[in-house]
């Protein structure tokens, strides 16, 4: 069938990529080190070779271009992989748009959301090593998720520790994560020094991602047969997560297409790296495909940070990497989209958004959400908070086409579903959600404490 | 890709069914005809009229094979068909069976479940007729979803009355429909006659599907721009979930098999009909396919009742069926699988049962979501509790199967995902869920009320 008449463009199965894509071999600039939060000197492996696999350590490290996906971790993806590509017809005829607007949809995972990208390959590389447990925290409640499932297809458990206050807003969040057979436990908790410190000090402590980390990695630490996972950030993570992307390639080529615009919303990085990445060799090359990273405005972590090193979370934990920053004591505003409440980025996206090879936008939660409400009225689906936001800027692209009168081919990472964040909705159909912005003086508050690193690595 | 190799069986889009096929032209004794439930004679066609489109009449009553899809439906089918069927491979590795259990996925669809392949029908003859609003009444809130999408699609008004209990029980229910655009109100409402009746003499009333039809049908037969519409048990909405065993037909072709066993749960009858239908003509042509519902041991309306003419409601406003009940006084238990709940029956589902061409079994609730936990843990997907009962019966085939030491086709229908029922996994995972089941002096009783039908139409 030709492109004018497919709603969704669907790869066959053995179609599947057989390689990560590594930005890493094709960067202009290679990223600065990784340095280690106590001593501030570069990282070594065996920094981190306490908590994570040692073949993690080595993707995280690799310029290799291309990373073999393993054999086992193929085979589960085809239980939701290749992910369909949709013509989002009935959206452009309500925007009366010539623009041509399709979205890649993540939602199908089981666990609806595209974590399970990397949370599949994590526990492989950690089963192999003989790992019996992971840890992890979770925020908004998607990586829990996807970790705990991950886990039980594998046969490790999984302990995810989850800010206490989502725990209670999110309760089926937690229930899916035990229909998996994963634990959950509000952060702080009894089970940690961390928690019980924090505790003892605020026993109605709401939690916050940078206790629930600390939690997760102090049992990593203590325990030879526990390992600890993070679903973003990361250079392994974005690495998993561009399956996205060379599908989305492939798909595009199958209805003579090429992107004017590749859209994703972006909190640590991964959903979007793995959308974008695979287009950054065609731009060096000299296509004219512009890659945009969605952000929220109570969270603008690229369009108003700074590029510097800092820590990954508030106890110092986790290294500390040379990246776009609101200051590791950045308290995030509580707004719907959880998955993007983090005061740093993807050092990756970070460096190629420094080097010009990205761009980055901030939108406010209403006109998110009216946009997703959009989306849902005609396409069907109803997105996860964190997804509206490229909805929004999907939308935004195809009015201004229109405007101008032109033709152009826009694709957005529809990373996940809402059906667990109805919640969001309700607040947003009652009136009851906040357009808050980051202001310049919180900014430079939050960022006050940047760690004092040595000259030769700034 | 060999059948041994693929894990998702995927139709090309332009394989998606032009027709819906109509078993009422291969049924070896047609149905007994619909009665008046006032006058209790014949039903004619102006006895529906003020509620239901009149095409939809015609298809209750149509012997025509197969009857052509509109091309507007179709084309809305194909945001989400042709659905997928999976290969259960990690289900048959747990279980450690020689079967090849197969499943389709009918969860795909936006709004979750197979309810959008009727509702998309519906919607579309109304306004093809000039109706600007369509009421409904909903109780797991399935098809409250699936209708609010498709009026939103068709540009008509949705007015659900959702049972007063499942109401509050299931806030994110009524969420979905108003973002979809759908009005959803707690019945009995102080909105129609019927439920001012009932709140006049009991304000706490929780409220029961009899009265929300009862609201629903009253509010369509006010309005001339108003019709109603109903998501199981009548022929037309039987006929629109043909696309199902259609599609199933067509992808088994694609890895040569073809099934020794079609499982689907059993509430009003159209999931069920849908994927089994399509086998009839090949079962009266001789092939030895057994086409299996199942339905809980708590409402076990084929396995325990009778057949007989009885009123499709407790207020007698909807036509009188000949069908498989257990009586319309019968007050269901509050079992999870809310969707399975109902005192009669699919007239067509009742007479094919009757006429041996179709088996049924019962099931009781907590090995029913012990399946569903396995299936989750293994294939990702957490089942709606009303497609968790297939999914025990798919289970016990297979172990039959391994038992006997013979390999089977397996094949079932995954009607939905459980993403918004999650409160009955937690209830399950509490040690909360009772194995109730329907008695015989239950029965007797609840037999009592049966309508005094003219001895030439029994």
């Amino acid at each position: 069938m030709s492109r004018e008449e497919l709603t969704k463009i669907i790869l066959p199965e053995e179609k599947l990529p057989k390689f990560w894509y590594n930005v890493q071999a094709d960067m202009p600039n290679p990223l600065a080190p990784g340095l280690n939060p106590k001593t501030l000197k570069p990282l070594t492996p065996s920094d981190l070779e306490p908590i994570f696999a040692r073949e993690l350590i080595m993707q995280e490290v690799s310029t290799e271009r291309y990373i073999e996906i393993p054999e086992e971790v193929r085979e589960l993806y085809k239980k939701y992989r290749p992910s369909p590509l949709y013509r989002a017809r009935s959206l452009e005829k309500a925007l009366d748009t010539p623009a041509r607007i399709y979205y890649k949809y993540e939602g199908v995972s089981p666990v609806g959301s595209h974590k399970l990208n990397s949370a599949l390959a994590q526990v492989y590389y950690n089963k192999k090593q003989g790992i019996k447990r992971i840890t992890t925290e979770t925020g908004a409640g998607q990586w829990g998720t996807a970790l705990a499932l991950a886990c039980k297809l594998f046969g490790l458990e999984a302990m995810i520790y989850m800010v206490k206050v989502s725990y209670y807003q999110k309760p089926y969040r937690r229930s899916i994560m035990e229909v998996y057979g994963g634990r959950c436990v509000p952060s702080p908790s009894e089970l940690t020094q961390s928690g019980r410190d924090v505790l003892a000090k605020n026993p109605d402590s709401p939690g916050t991602l940078a206790i629930a980390i600390s939690e997760a990695v102090e049992e990593a630490l203590k325990r030879d047969d526990t390992n600890y996972s993070l679903g973003s950030v990361l250079n392994h993570v974005c690495l998993h997560q561009t399956v996205i992307g060379q599908e989305v390639k492939m798909q595009l080529e199958m209805v003579d297409e090429y992107p004017d615009v590749v859209i994703g919303c972006c909190g640590g990085g991964s959903n979007f790296a793995g959308i974008a990445f695979p287009f950054i060799p065609d731009k060096l090359a000299g296509k004219k495909v512009r890659l945009v990273a969605v952000e929220p405005a109570a969270c603008p972590t690229l369009t108003k940070g700074v590029f510097a090193y800092d820590y990954g979370d508030a106890a110092g934990l986790v290294p500390v990497t040379k990246m776009y920053t609101l200051g590791h004591n950045f308290t995030p505003s509580g707004i719907h989209a959880g998955g993007l409440r983090y005061h740093g980025e993807s050092p990756l996206v970070s460096q190629l958004y420094h080097d010009g090879l990205l761009e980055a936008v901030a939108v406010k939660q209403n006109p998110t959400f009216e946009a997703a409400l959009l989306f849902a009225r005609h396409e069907g689906i109803v997105p996860a908070p964190e997804s509206a936001h490229a909805v929004r800027v999907a939308v935004d692209e195809a009015l201004r086409a229109k405007e101008e009168g032109v033709s152009r081919c826009i694709v957005f990472n529809l990373s996940g579903h809402g059906y667990l964040d109805l919640y969001s909705y309700d607040k947003y159909l009652a009136g009851e959600t906040a357009d808050i912005e980051f202001s310049d003086a919180e900014l430079r508050e939050s960022l006050k404490d940047l760690p004092q690193v040595p000259e030769e690595y700034r």
